[in-house]
């Protein structure tokens, strides 16, 4: 882990600049483009040119299951974290339907479902732990786990850099994970529970109540530090969510854009933010969830996301959904016309 | 126009019916798709089938100038109408960029653009008149110019689905339109004209306060009948935005999805819908723009679009962005595995 945080560096200032340059030569009001003249240039900073190839993207979906769920804080019961795997294997889940209408590929990785799953092509056996402990009675993993679950999720994607990929983008699946990254949303900005805590899967009122108190009770039990995200992760996270700070970690130490999904994925992202700052600027927030502490992690990574389609299902869909719009802000750098080539006057001086 | 009219019907209910009872089967909480589970339904509904193809795809470009350009309304020379007018047919522009991108088709209808333009495969002469008249003293056109604009839009976009077209997106061009565009608006809706008229292609401040002036003093000056959409369009509108409501008008008479774009697009769109209230099923706006009155419009509409991503660009850029989202709402639809396929476990009772 220390490894890749080193390798950690900046954007590259001068492709950002040739690519805002040429922003302000193209055939459209200054500014026209909006987010996506923001996102070419952001594009450019994070590979180093002007045209990224954006292909092979891949998502990395990091399944883990929850000890919290004995709390009752899920509408879906636990097992469906395993069979949802199968579903990701089998292509029947709605993360492999927009992978494949895009054109990307799919990586599922088991950090620490409970159960046992069968070999498959697309899955990586890298379980720490058959799911954390319950963490409104005892930390959800130890501090050594959490490096661990880290470390899985860098491997993963250093490997995935080393197939060719160019975009990677971050996927979960764990039934109980709203809760923990609603835990982390507390612990690392202070607010109060019942801010960042959501229906997830779709509890109804009093389960909410409930979850609510149970994020509540481990703040105030565990007290994680929030100077300290190995202490936050490893006392109110989860496995899963450590393998995507991990996913994201590599993808910055490679310079590789990588495109964050809703609350579990930008908890991910948040921890990897605290361990490594400079992380942020490799980051594209894809969509806005209806999980409120979703909007709650993104103001503290000071993220805007792409869409706002009130999906709310994770798996990597939110941020799926936004490559077409990276496609979009680099076809657009590069195949518009620039006011002199195309004989188009200015505006009036 | 009175023939298309005439044909317009509703939703196929029993469709759509289907798409959401399929949906409440997928391998997903319910509902957790958001508002690409409700796209979904819609479009069974305007086609009568689960999967419609969404290819070809075509943006249907209107063009016309404004005599208000005279009043110094737009931060661009009128000329540049023509000038982007081949910009287009060279496939320079923003649109071809993203039709190119997400496998869509350019066509571009001169509708009323000032001076003659060359032959071109992708272009349709079908101008009205070479710009409207300055709608600050006169008119912008006559009742039977503004038919006549329709029916144009009317023509190409029934050609189109002739051709085999399955999806239409509306596009526009001609310098001077936001300031039509605000004048319809607030027309419609009655909102002054401080609340509906923004800064364009980027004009600046004291700028912006003339073109609020004029949108007022137009409105003072011909009392468009906010009851009959013909007079407003002929008084305050623009050649190619009654193209743009002919456009939606066939579309929906042929049970095609159509793709509204900005506050051009979205003026064009309401005055289709005040001739023809059933329209507005078979609309969906694609973008939010910066422009206020767009916002206006959309509430007047009861349109809400599908993203937000600060363009102000026109063409049909921000209607074309929006395509994806309708292929992954068809694919995952048809695509998902249920429960009972894939074996995973439902909510807890």
């Amino acid at each position: 882990m220390r490894t890749v945080i080193s390798e950690i560096g900046g954007l590259d200032a001068s492709a950002s600049e040739a690519a805002q340059q040429r922003q302000q030569n193209l055939t459209k009001p200054l500014g026209a483009l909006g987010r996506l003249e923001e996102l070419s240039i952001q594009l450019a900073g994070i590979t180093g040119v002007l045209r990224p190839p954006l292909r092979p993207c891949r998502v990395i979906v990091c399944a883990g299951d929850h000890g919290v769920t004995e709390e009752g804080v899920s509408a879906y019961p636990a097992d469906v974290t395993a069979q949802m795997v199968l579903n990701f294997l089998a292509g029947g889940a709605a993360i492999n339907v927009l992978a494949r209408t895009f054109g990307a590929e799919v990586t599922v990785v088991d950090v620490g479902v409970k159960g046992e799953l069968p070999d498959h092509p697309r899955l990586v056996k890298a379980k720490i732990r058959p799911g954390t402990a319950n963490f409104l009675h005892e930390p959800a993993m130890t501090r050594a786990e959490a490096v661990a679950a880290i470390e899985v999720g860098v491997r993963v994607a250093q490997a995935a850099i080393a197939d060719g990929v160019r975009v990677l983008v971050t996927g979960d699946m764990g039934i109980g994970n709203t809760t923990a990254s609603a835990a982390i949303a507390a612990a690392l900005t202070g607010q109060p529970a019942v801010e960042v805590t959501g229906l997830g899967t779709g509890i109804g009122r009093a389960g909410w109540r409930h979850k609510v108190e149970v994020v509540a009770r481990a703040i105030e039990t565990h007290l994680p530090d929030e100077q300290d995200p190995l202490d936050v992760l490893s006392k109110v996270g989860g496995l899963e969510i450590g393998a995507i700070a991990g996913v994201v970690l590599a993808a910055a130490a490679a310079h590789i854009p990588v495109i964050i999904d809703g609350v579990i994925a930008t908890a991910g992202a948040a921890i990897a933010t605290r361990l490594a700052p400079a992380v942020r600027a490799f980051m594209i927030a894809g969509h806005q969830s209806l999980e409120p502490g979703h909007r709650v992690l993104l103001d503290y990574l000071d993220l805007r996301p792409l869409m706002s389609l009130d999906l709310r299902l994770g798996e990597g869909t939110g941020a799926m959904l936004a490559l077409p719009l990276l496609d979009a802000a680099v076809a657009l750098l590069n195949e518009m016309a620039t006011f002199s080539d195309a004989g188009v006057s200015g505006p009036v001086e």
